[in-house]
Protein backbone atom coordinates (compact mmCIF):
# COMPACT_ATOMS: atom_id res chain seq x y z
CA UNK A 1 0.00 0.00 0.00
CA UNK A 2 2.85 2.03 0.76
CA UNK A 3 3.89 1.82 -2.86
CA UNK A 4 3.24 5.01 -4.16
CA UNK A 5 5.08 6.59 -1.34
CA UNK A 6 8.15 4.90 -1.03
CA UNK A 7 8.75 3.71 -4.08
CA UNK A 8 10.99 7.01 -5.18
CA UNK A 9 12.26 10.06 -2.40
CA UNK A 10 10.97 12.30 -5.75
CA UNK A 11 7.33 10.96 -5.33
CA UNK A 12 7.02 11.14 -1.80
CA UNK A 13 4.52 13.98 -1.38
CA UNK A 14 2.27 15.06 1.34
CA UNK A 15 -1.03 14.76 -0.71
CA UNK A 16 0.27 11.17 -1.49
CA UNK A 17 0.82 10.35 1.75
CA UNK A 18 -2.14 11.66 2.78
CA UNK A 19 -4.01 9.57 -0.27
CA UNK A 20 -2.09 6.88 1.17
CA UNK A 21 -3.56 7.13 5.11
CA UNK A 22 -6.76 7.95 3.77
CA UNK A 23 -7.03 4.08 1.65
CA UNK A 24 -5.62 2.57 4.78
CA UNK A 25 -9.02 3.86 6.63
CA UNK A 26 -10.80 1.53 4.60
CA UNK A 27 -9.12 -1.06 5.03
CA UNK A 28 -9.09 -1.13 9.23
CA UNK A 29 -12.54 -0.13 9.19
CA UNK A 30 -13.07 -3.70 6.79
CA UNK A 31 -11.25 -5.60 9.20
CA UNK A 32 -12.83 -4.56 12.52
CA UNK A 33 -16.28 -5.13 10.80
CA UNK A 34 -14.65 -9.02 10.45
CA UNK A 35 -13.77 -9.04 13.75
CA UNK A 36 -16.83 -8.04 14.82
CA UNK A 37 -18.34 -10.99 12.95
CA UNK A 38 -16.73 -13.91 15.60
CA UNK A 39 -17.83 -13.17 19.49
CA UNK A 40 -14.66 -12.32 21.98
CA UNK A 41 -14.01 -16.08 21.87
CA UNK A 42 -11.46 -15.89 25.04
CA UNK A 43 -10.01 -19.48 24.57
CA UNK A 44 -8.11 -17.59 21.18
CA UNK A 45 -6.34 -15.38 23.84
CA UNK A 46 -5.68 -18.60 26.85
CA UNK A 47 -2.10 -19.46 27.35
CA UNK A 48 -3.40 -23.18 28.64
CA UNK A 49 -5.79 -23.66 26.38
CA UNK A 50 -3.56 -25.49 23.77
CA UNK A 51 -0.24 -27.26 23.37
CA UNK A 52 1.47 -24.01 22.03
CA UNK A 53 4.19 -22.34 23.88
CA UNK A 54 1.64 -19.35 24.51
CA UNK A 55 -1.83 -18.32 23.16
CA UNK A 56 -3.22 -19.58 19.78
CA UNK A 57 -2.83 -15.97 18.88
CA UNK A 58 0.47 -15.86 19.72
CA UNK A 59 1.79 -18.83 18.10
CA UNK A 60 -0.61 -17.62 14.61
CA UNK A 61 0.97 -14.30 15.02
CA UNK A 62 4.55 -15.47 15.81
CA UNK A 63 4.38 -17.94 12.98
CA UNK A 64 2.43 -15.82 10.07
CA UNK A 65 4.97 -13.08 10.62
CA UNK A 66 7.85 -15.47 10.45
CA UNK A 67 6.05 -16.93 6.83
CA UNK A 68 5.66 -13.16 5.99
CA UNK A 69 8.89 -12.26 6.45
CA UNK A 70 10.53 -15.21 4.72
CA UNK A 71 8.56 -13.24 1.35
CA UNK A 72 9.71 -9.76 2.23
CA UNK A 73 6.98 -8.13 4.06
CA UNK A 74 9.30 -6.42 6.83
CA UNK A 75 11.40 -5.12 3.93
CA UNK A 76 8.78 -2.38 3.51
CA UNK A 77 9.43 0.33 6.66
CA UNK A 78 6.12 0.82 7.28
CA UNK A 79 5.72 -2.72 8.16
CA UNK A 80 6.80 -3.80 11.55
CA UNK A 81 6.28 -7.08 13.10
CA UNK A 82 4.94 -8.01 16.36
CA UNK A 83 7.24 -10.52 17.37
CA UNK A 84 10.32 -8.92 15.70
CA UNK A 85 13.47 -11.78 17.54
CA UNK A 86 14.26 -14.46 14.70
CA UNK A 87 12.23 -13.39 12.22
CA UNK A 88 13.54 -15.51 9.06
CA UNK A 89 15.58 -13.33 6.14
CA UNK A 90 13.91 -12.65 3.10
CA UNK A 91 14.25 -15.12 0.15
CA UNK A 92 13.14 -12.97 -2.38
CA UNK A 93 15.38 -10.63 -4.52
CA UNK A 94 15.55 -7.12 -3.05
CA UNK A 95 13.93 -3.81 -4.63
CA UNK A 96 16.01 -1.31 -6.22
CA UNK A 97 14.46 1.40 -4.88
CA UNK A 98 16.56 4.05 -3.34
CA UNK A 99 15.60 4.47 0.26
CA UNK A 100 13.13 7.49 0.81
CA UNK A 101 13.49 7.44 5.02
CA UNK A 102 16.09 8.05 7.22
CA UNK A 103 17.58 4.54 8.67
CA UNK A 104 16.29 5.82 12.01
CA UNK A 105 12.91 4.33 10.85
CA UNK A 106 14.06 0.91 11.02
CA UNK A 107 14.47 1.27 14.96
CA UNK A 108 10.89 2.47 16.20
CA UNK A 109 8.78 -0.22 16.48
CA UNK A 110 5.61 0.55 18.90
CA UNK A 111 3.68 -2.23 18.13
CA UNK A 112 4.05 -3.29 22.07
CA UNK A 113 1.65 -0.50 22.81
CA UNK A 114 -0.73 -1.01 19.95
CA UNK A 115 -0.99 -5.10 21.17
CA UNK A 116 -2.08 -3.29 24.32
CA UNK A 117 -4.69 -1.28 23.60
CA UNK A 118 -5.89 -3.46 21.02
CA UNK A 119 -6.52 -6.61 23.11
CA UNK A 120 -6.91 -4.65 26.68
CA UNK A 121 -9.33 -1.20 25.75
CA UNK A 122 -10.65 -1.88 21.99
CA UNK A 123 -11.35 -5.32 21.26
CA UNK A 124 -14.53 -5.38 23.97
CA UNK A 125 -15.65 -2.07 22.62
CA UNK A 126 -16.66 -3.47 19.35
CA UNK A 127 -16.54 -7.51 20.02
CA UNK A 128 -19.60 -9.12 21.67
CA UNK A 129 -19.34 -11.42 24.42
CA UNK A 130 -18.92 -15.02 24.00
CA UNK A 131 -17.57 -18.29 22.22
CA UNK A 132 -18.79 -19.66 19.28
CA UNK A 133 -15.48 -22.01 18.66
CA UNK A 134 -13.97 -20.16 15.60
CA UNK A 135 -10.87 -19.62 17.40
CA UNK A 136 -8.40 -20.12 14.07
CA UNK A 137 -10.66 -17.30 12.21
CA UNK A 138 -10.77 -14.96 15.40
CA UNK A 139 -6.81 -14.96 15.61
CA UNK A 140 -6.37 -14.43 11.82
CA UNK A 141 -8.87 -11.72 12.16
CA UNK A 142 -7.19 -9.80 15.00
CA UNK A 143 -3.92 -10.17 13.15
CA UNK A 144 -5.11 -9.04 10.33
CA UNK A 145 -6.56 -5.88 12.48
CA UNK A 146 -3.37 -5.42 14.46
CA UNK A 147 -1.57 -5.05 10.91
CA UNK A 148 -3.60 -3.12 9.28
CA UNK A 149 -3.69 -0.41 12.37
CA UNK A 150 0.20 -0.90 12.96
CA UNK A 151 0.89 -0.19 9.14
CA UNK A 152 -1.17 3.25 9.36
CA UNK A 153 0.43 4.24 12.60
CA UNK A 154 3.69 3.73 11.58
CA UNK A 155 3.39 5.19 8.60
CA UNK A 156 3.94 8.13 10.57
CA UNK A 157 7.27 7.93 9.21
CA UNK A 158 6.73 9.15 5.63
CA UNK A 159 4.03 11.70 7.56
CA UNK A 160 7.47 12.76 9.02
CA UNK A 161 9.84 13.25 6.25
CA UNK A 162 7.82 14.57 4.09
CA UNK A 163 6.79 17.45 6.70
CA UNK A 164 10.61 17.76 7.60
CA UNK A 165 11.64 17.60 3.73
CA UNK A 166 8.99 20.81 3.27
CA UNK A 167 10.15 22.90 5.94
CA UNK A 168 13.46 21.43 7.89
CA UNK A 169 13.98 25.23 9.07
CA UNK A 170 10.13 24.61 11.33
CA UNK A 171 12.22 21.28 12.91
CA UNK A 172 15.39 21.41 13.35
CA UNK A 173 15.54 23.61 16.10
CA UNK A 174 13.04 21.69 18.56
CA UNK A 175 15.35 18.45 17.32
CA UNK A 176 18.70 20.01 18.27
CA UNK A 177 17.13 20.87 21.11
CA UNK A 178 15.31 17.38 21.69
CA UNK A 179 12.12 18.91 22.62
CA UNK A 180 9.65 16.05 22.36
CA UNK A 181 6.72 18.27 23.31
CA UNK A 182 7.64 21.42 20.53
CA UNK A 183 8.01 18.55 17.72
CA UNK A 184 4.08 17.04 19.12
CA UNK A 185 2.79 20.69 18.85
CA UNK A 186 4.61 21.10 15.76
CA UNK A 187 2.48 17.89 14.14
CA UNK A 188 -0.96 18.76 16.17
CA UNK A 189 -3.82 20.14 13.92
CA UNK A 190 -6.47 20.02 15.95
CA UNK A 191 -9.06 20.66 13.19
CA UNK A 192 -7.47 18.09 10.46
CA UNK A 193 -8.20 15.31 13.55
CA UNK A 194 -11.57 16.46 13.95
CA UNK A 195 -12.12 15.89 10.60
CA UNK A 196 -10.67 12.30 10.33
CA UNK A 197 -12.05 11.11 12.81
CA UNK A 198 -15.84 12.28 11.29
CA UNK A 199 -14.35 11.11 8.41
CA UNK A 200 -13.79 7.62 9.79
CA UNK A 201 -17.25 7.37 12.00
CA UNK A 202 -18.77 7.60 8.63
CA UNK A 203 -16.95 4.96 7.05
CA UNK A 204 -17.88 2.84 9.53
CA UNK A 205 -21.71 3.71 8.94
CA UNK A 206 -21.25 3.24 5.45
CA UNK A 207 -19.36 0.07 5.12
CA UNK A 208 -20.79 -1.65 8.41
CA UNK A 209 -24.12 -1.30 7.05
CA UNK A 210 -26.90 -4.24 6.07
CA UNK A 211 -27.04 -3.29 2.14
CA UNK A 212 -30.23 -4.86 1.33
CA UNK A 213 -32.29 -4.53 -2.29
CA UNK A 214 -34.78 -3.09 -0.18
CA UNK A 215 -33.97 -0.41 2.39
CA UNK A 216 -34.76 -2.06 5.45
CA UNK A 217 -33.69 1.31 7.12
CA UNK A 218 -32.51 -0.39 10.49
CA UNK A 219 -29.60 1.63 10.64
CA UNK A 220 -27.35 -0.95 12.58
CA UNK A 221 -24.20 -1.06 12.00
CA UNK A 222 -21.80 -3.80 12.58
CA UNK A 223 -19.27 -1.62 14.29
CA UNK A 224 -20.07 1.23 16.08
CA UNK A 225 -19.00 4.12 14.46
CA UNK A 226 -18.64 5.90 17.67
CA UNK A 227 -15.85 3.37 18.06
CA UNK A 228 -14.05 3.64 15.49
CA UNK A 229 -13.85 7.62 15.70
CA UNK A 230 -12.58 6.65 19.53
CA UNK A 231 -10.11 4.31 17.80
CA UNK A 232 -8.95 7.23 15.75
CA UNK A 233 -9.11 10.00 18.23
CA UNK A 234 -7.49 7.90 21.30
CA UNK A 235 -4.64 5.70 19.59
CA UNK A 236 -4.51 5.97 16.08
CA UNK A 237 -3.85 9.57 15.84
CA UNK A 238 -1.29 9.97 19.13
CA UNK A 239 0.29 7.04 18.19
CA UNK A 240 0.88 7.89 14.57
CA UNK A 241 2.16 11.41 16.20
CA UNK A 242 4.79 9.80 18.70
CA UNK A 243 5.99 7.75 15.91
CA UNK A 244 6.86 11.01 14.27
CA UNK A 245 8.22 12.63 16.98
CA UNK A 246 10.88 9.73 17.25
CA UNK A 247 11.48 9.68 13.86
CA UNK A 248 12.00 13.57 13.91
CA UNK A 249 14.14 13.70 16.88
CA UNK A 250 16.72 10.75 15.38
CA UNK A 251 16.19 12.90 12.03
CA UNK A 252 19.70 14.81 11.69
CA UNK A 253 21.46 12.37 13.52
CA UNK B 1 -18.52 -17.60 10.68
CA UNK B 2 -20.70 -20.99 10.17
CA UNK B 3 -20.97 -21.26 13.85
CA UNK B 4 -24.49 -20.79 14.31
CA UNK B 5 -24.88 -22.91 11.11
CA UNK B 6 -22.78 -25.57 12.47
CA UNK B 7 -22.95 -25.88 16.19
CA UNK B 8 -25.86 -27.72 16.33
CA UNK B 9 -28.13 -29.87 13.81
CA UNK B 10 -31.04 -28.73 15.57
CA UNK B 11 -30.04 -24.92 14.77
CA UNK B 12 -29.59 -25.47 10.84
CA UNK B 13 -32.33 -23.80 9.33
CA UNK B 14 -32.51 -22.38 5.73
CA UNK B 15 -32.52 -18.91 7.26
CA UNK B 16 -29.63 -19.30 8.83
CA UNK B 17 -27.58 -20.86 6.07
CA UNK B 18 -29.05 -17.81 4.33
CA UNK B 19 -28.23 -15.10 7.03
CA UNK B 20 -24.36 -17.08 7.02
CA UNK B 21 -24.15 -16.46 3.10
CA UNK B 22 -25.14 -13.15 3.16
CA UNK B 23 -22.89 -11.76 5.61
CA UNK B 24 -20.19 -13.99 3.27
CA UNK B 25 -20.96 -11.83 0.48
CA UNK B 26 -19.50 -9.09 2.23
CA UNK B 27 -16.23 -10.78 3.14
CA UNK B 28 -16.19 -11.22 -0.25
CA UNK B 29 -16.48 -7.89 -1.50
CA UNK B 30 -14.47 -6.29 1.31
CA UNK B 31 -11.40 -8.32 -0.07
CA UNK B 32 -11.90 -8.18 -3.61
CA UNK B 33 -11.89 -4.35 -2.82
CA UNK B 34 -8.39 -4.30 -0.93
CA UNK B 35 -7.11 -6.94 -3.60
CA UNK B 36 -7.76 -4.11 -6.23
CA UNK B 37 -5.53 -1.97 -4.05
CA UNK B 38 -2.51 -3.50 -5.81
CA UNK B 39 -2.00 -3.94 -8.92
CA UNK B 40 -1.72 -7.73 -10.70
CA UNK B 41 2.02 -7.79 -9.81
CA UNK B 42 3.05 -10.64 -11.67
CA UNK B 43 6.22 -11.28 -10.20
CA UNK B 44 3.87 -13.37 -7.07
CA UNK B 45 2.89 -15.92 -9.49
CA UNK B 46 6.53 -16.79 -11.53
CA UNK B 47 7.46 -19.79 -10.19
CA UNK B 48 11.12 -18.57 -11.54
CA UNK B 49 11.14 -15.34 -9.00
CA UNK B 50 12.55 -17.01 -5.83
CA UNK B 51 14.21 -19.00 -4.92
CA UNK B 52 11.02 -21.19 -3.25
CA UNK B 53 9.50 -24.22 -4.62
CA UNK B 54 6.75 -23.03 -6.81
CA UNK B 55 5.64 -19.50 -6.99
CA UNK B 56 6.12 -16.58 -3.79
CA UNK B 57 1.52 -16.98 -4.06
CA UNK B 58 2.10 -21.03 -3.67
CA UNK B 59 4.94 -20.61 -0.86
CA UNK B 60 2.49 -18.63 1.04
CA UNK B 61 -0.64 -20.08 0.61
CA UNK B 62 0.80 -23.49 1.25
CA UNK B 63 2.67 -22.42 4.54
CA UNK B 64 -0.19 -19.83 6.28
CA UNK B 65 -2.70 -23.47 5.41
CA UNK B 66 -0.01 -25.81 7.15
CA UNK B 67 -0.13 -23.04 10.26
CA UNK B 68 -3.67 -22.27 9.70
CA UNK B 69 -4.11 -26.45 10.18
CA UNK B 70 -2.44 -26.67 13.10
CA UNK B 71 -4.88 -24.30 15.26
CA UNK B 72 -7.77 -26.25 14.12
CA UNK B 73 -8.90 -24.32 10.83
CA UNK B 74 -9.77 -27.40 8.73
CA UNK B 75 -11.80 -28.93 11.77
CA UNK B 76 -14.58 -26.62 10.47
CA UNK B 77 -16.02 -29.20 7.02
CA UNK B 78 -16.68 -25.47 4.89
CA UNK B 79 -13.16 -24.68 5.46
CA UNK B 80 -10.80 -26.63 2.21
CA UNK B 81 -7.43 -26.59 1.72
CA UNK B 82 -6.29 -25.31 -1.62
CA UNK B 83 -3.21 -27.65 -0.69
CA UNK B 84 -4.54 -31.10 1.30
CA UNK B 85 -1.44 -32.72 0.74
CA UNK B 86 0.33 -32.99 4.14
CA UNK B 87 -1.18 -30.83 6.42
CA UNK B 88 -0.16 -31.36 9.93
CA UNK B 89 -2.88 -32.25 12.37
CA UNK B 90 -4.56 -29.68 14.76
CA UNK B 91 -3.00 -29.22 18.05
CA UNK B 92 -6.23 -27.61 19.69
CA UNK B 93 -8.90 -29.89 21.86
CA UNK B 94 -11.78 -30.99 19.22
CA UNK B 95 -14.67 -29.06 19.62
CA UNK B 96 -17.60 -31.71 21.54
CA UNK B 97 -20.64 -30.76 18.99
CA UNK B 98 -22.23 -32.93 16.93
CA UNK B 99 -21.54 -33.40 13.16
CA UNK B 100 -24.42 -31.59 10.84
CA UNK B 101 -23.43 -32.60 7.44
CA UNK B 102 -23.05 -36.48 5.95
CA UNK B 103 -19.50 -37.62 6.58
CA UNK B 104 -19.29 -37.52 2.47
CA UNK B 105 -18.58 -33.83 3.07
CA UNK B 106 -15.37 -33.84 3.70
CA UNK B 107 -14.59 -36.12 0.39
CA UNK B 108 -15.82 -32.53 -1.34
CA UNK B 109 -13.52 -30.27 -2.72
CA UNK B 110 -13.61 -28.20 -5.44
CA UNK B 111 -10.66 -25.24 -4.69
CA UNK B 112 -8.42 -26.66 -7.97
CA UNK B 113 -11.78 -24.81 -10.03
CA UNK B 114 -11.47 -21.72 -7.87
CA UNK B 115 -8.05 -21.46 -7.95
CA UNK B 116 -8.58 -21.53 -11.42
CA UNK B 117 -11.02 -19.42 -12.10
CA UNK B 118 -9.67 -16.94 -9.74
CA UNK B 119 -6.36 -16.47 -11.36
CA UNK B 120 -7.07 -16.80 -14.99
CA UNK B 121 -10.43 -15.20 -15.12
CA UNK B 122 -11.46 -13.22 -12.16
CA UNK B 123 -8.34 -11.42 -11.07
CA UNK B 124 -7.55 -9.79 -14.55
CA UNK B 125 -10.87 -8.26 -14.46
CA UNK B 126 -10.81 -6.18 -11.46
CA UNK B 127 -6.34 -5.71 -10.36
CA UNK B 128 -5.13 -3.11 -12.88
CA UNK B 129 -1.86 -4.10 -14.92
CA UNK B 130 0.86 -3.07 -13.41
CA UNK B 131 3.98 -3.85 -11.01
CA UNK B 132 3.81 -2.01 -7.17
CA UNK B 133 6.74 -4.20 -6.24
CA UNK B 134 3.83 -5.43 -3.35
CA UNK B 135 4.24 -9.28 -3.49
CA UNK B 136 3.76 -10.38 0.22
CA UNK B 137 0.85 -7.89 0.39
CA UNK B 138 -0.57 -9.12 -3.03
CA UNK B 139 -0.24 -13.28 -1.88
CA UNK B 140 -1.59 -12.69 1.55
CA UNK B 141 -4.51 -10.80 0.16
CA UNK B 142 -5.32 -13.22 -2.64
CA UNK B 143 -5.15 -16.09 -0.02
CA UNK B 144 -7.96 -13.74 1.81
CA UNK B 145 -10.37 -13.36 -1.53
CA UNK B 146 -9.55 -17.48 -2.00
CA UNK B 147 -10.46 -18.25 0.77
CA UNK B 148 -13.84 -16.28 1.71
CA UNK B 149 -14.78 -17.28 -2.21
CA UNK B 150 -13.86 -21.23 -1.21
CA UNK B 151 -15.68 -21.51 1.97
CA UNK B 152 -18.85 -19.29 0.26
CA UNK B 153 -18.96 -22.06 -1.72
CA UNK B 154 -17.99 -25.23 0.19
CA UNK B 155 -20.75 -23.66 2.08
CA UNK B 156 -23.17 -25.57 -0.28
CA UNK B 157 -22.68 -28.59 1.97
CA UNK B 158 -24.88 -26.62 4.55
CA UNK B 159 -27.20 -25.38 2.04
CA UNK B 160 -27.77 -29.03 0.45
CA UNK B 161 -27.99 -30.67 3.82
CA UNK B 162 -30.97 -28.13 4.97
CA UNK B 163 -33.00 -28.37 1.83
CA UNK B 164 -32.68 -32.49 1.98
CA UNK B 165 -33.71 -32.54 5.24
CA UNK B 166 -36.64 -29.99 5.10
CA UNK B 167 -37.98 -32.34 2.01
CA UNK B 168 -35.84 -35.35 1.74
CA UNK B 169 -39.00 -36.89 -0.65
CA UNK B 170 -38.29 -34.01 -3.18
CA UNK B 171 -34.51 -35.25 -3.67
CA UNK B 172 -34.00 -38.93 -2.99
CA UNK B 173 -35.25 -40.12 -6.31
CA UNK B 174 -32.59 -38.30 -7.86
CA UNK B 175 -30.40 -39.20 -5.92
CA UNK B 176 -31.05 -42.95 -5.90
CA UNK B 177 -30.68 -42.66 -9.87
CA UNK B 178 -28.11 -40.74 -9.53
CA UNK B 179 -29.50 -38.05 -11.67
CA UNK B 180 -27.08 -35.00 -11.96
CA UNK B 181 -28.81 -32.93 -14.33
CA UNK B 182 -31.88 -33.30 -11.99
CA UNK B 183 -31.01 -32.49 -8.82
CA UNK B 184 -28.90 -29.22 -10.04
CA UNK B 185 -32.46 -28.57 -11.76
CA UNK B 186 -34.18 -29.21 -8.30
CA UNK B 187 -31.55 -26.77 -7.12
CA UNK B 188 -31.79 -23.90 -9.40
CA UNK B 189 -34.22 -20.69 -8.26
CA UNK B 190 -33.49 -18.18 -11.45
CA UNK B 191 -35.27 -15.56 -9.58
CA UNK B 192 -33.56 -16.19 -5.85
CA UNK B 193 -30.17 -15.78 -8.36
CA UNK B 194 -30.76 -12.70 -10.21
CA UNK B 195 -31.86 -11.35 -6.56
CA UNK B 196 -27.70 -11.95 -5.43
CA UNK B 197 -26.30 -11.00 -8.10
CA UNK B 198 -27.82 -7.52 -7.87
CA UNK B 199 -27.15 -7.57 -4.15
CA UNK B 200 -23.51 -8.16 -4.74
CA UNK B 201 -23.29 -5.77 -7.24
CA UNK B 202 -25.22 -2.98 -4.95
CA UNK B 203 -22.73 -4.26 -2.35
CA UNK B 204 -19.70 -3.83 -4.36
CA UNK B 205 -21.04 -0.19 -5.17
CA UNK B 206 -21.59 1.02 -1.36
CA UNK B 207 -18.73 -0.87 -0.25
CA UNK B 208 -16.04 0.28 -3.00
CA UNK B 209 -16.73 3.87 -2.97
CA UNK B 210 -14.60 6.65 -1.68
CA UNK B 211 -16.60 7.80 1.45
CA UNK B 212 -15.70 11.35 1.81
CA UNK B 213 -17.06 14.00 4.32
CA UNK B 214 -18.25 16.83 1.71
CA UNK B 215 -19.96 13.83 -1.24
CA UNK B 216 -17.91 14.08 -4.10
CA UNK B 217 -20.25 12.98 -6.43
CA UNK B 218 -16.94 11.00 -8.42
CA UNK B 219 -19.40 7.52 -8.21
CA UNK B 220 -16.27 5.52 -8.87
CA UNK B 221 -15.91 1.93 -7.45
CA UNK B 222 -12.73 0.25 -5.92
CA UNK B 223 -14.11 -2.96 -7.60
CA UNK B 224 -16.62 -2.37 -10.79
CA UNK B 225 -19.95 -3.90 -9.40
CA UNK B 226 -20.27 -5.49 -12.48
CA UNK B 227 -17.74 -7.69 -11.99
CA UNK B 228 -19.06 -9.02 -8.67
CA UNK B 229 -21.90 -9.88 -9.88
CA UNK B 230 -20.48 -11.60 -12.56
CA UNK B 231 -18.16 -13.38 -9.98
CA UNK B 232 -21.82 -14.54 -8.43
CA UNK B 233 -23.41 -15.59 -11.40
CA UNK B 234 -20.62 -17.18 -13.59
CA UNK B 235 -18.51 -18.63 -10.57
CA UNK B 236 -19.91 -18.68 -7.21
CA UNK B 237 -23.68 -20.00 -7.44
CA UNK B 238 -22.96 -22.46 -10.04
CA UNK B 239 -20.06 -23.75 -7.99
CA UNK B 240 -21.82 -24.09 -5.00
CA UNK B 241 -24.74 -26.07 -6.11
CA UNK B 242 -22.02 -28.30 -7.78
CA UNK B 243 -20.97 -28.87 -4.13
CA UNK B 244 -24.66 -29.40 -3.27
CA UNK B 245 -25.15 -31.73 -6.29
CA UNK B 246 -22.01 -33.50 -5.06
CA UNK B 247 -23.14 -33.97 -1.40
CA UNK B 248 -26.31 -34.93 -2.38
CA UNK B 249 -25.33 -37.49 -4.65
CA UNK B 250 -23.63 -39.11 -1.51
CA UNK B 251 -26.01 -38.03 1.21
CA UNK B 252 -28.01 -41.44 1.23
CA UNK B 253 -25.07 -43.82 1.23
Amino acid sequence: MAAEANSNSDNLTLDKVREALIRQEDTIVFRLIQRANFPVNSPTYDEKFASFSGSLLQFVVKETEALQSKVGRYENPEEQPFFPENLPPSLVPPQANPPVLHPAAASININEKIWDFYFNQLLPLFAVPGDDGNYASTASSDLDCLQAISRRIHYGYYVAEVKFKDAPQDYEPAIRAQDREGLMKLLTFEAVEEMVKKRVEKKAAVFGQDVCLVDNGNGKCKVDPSVVSRLYGEWIMPLTKLVQVEYLLRRLD
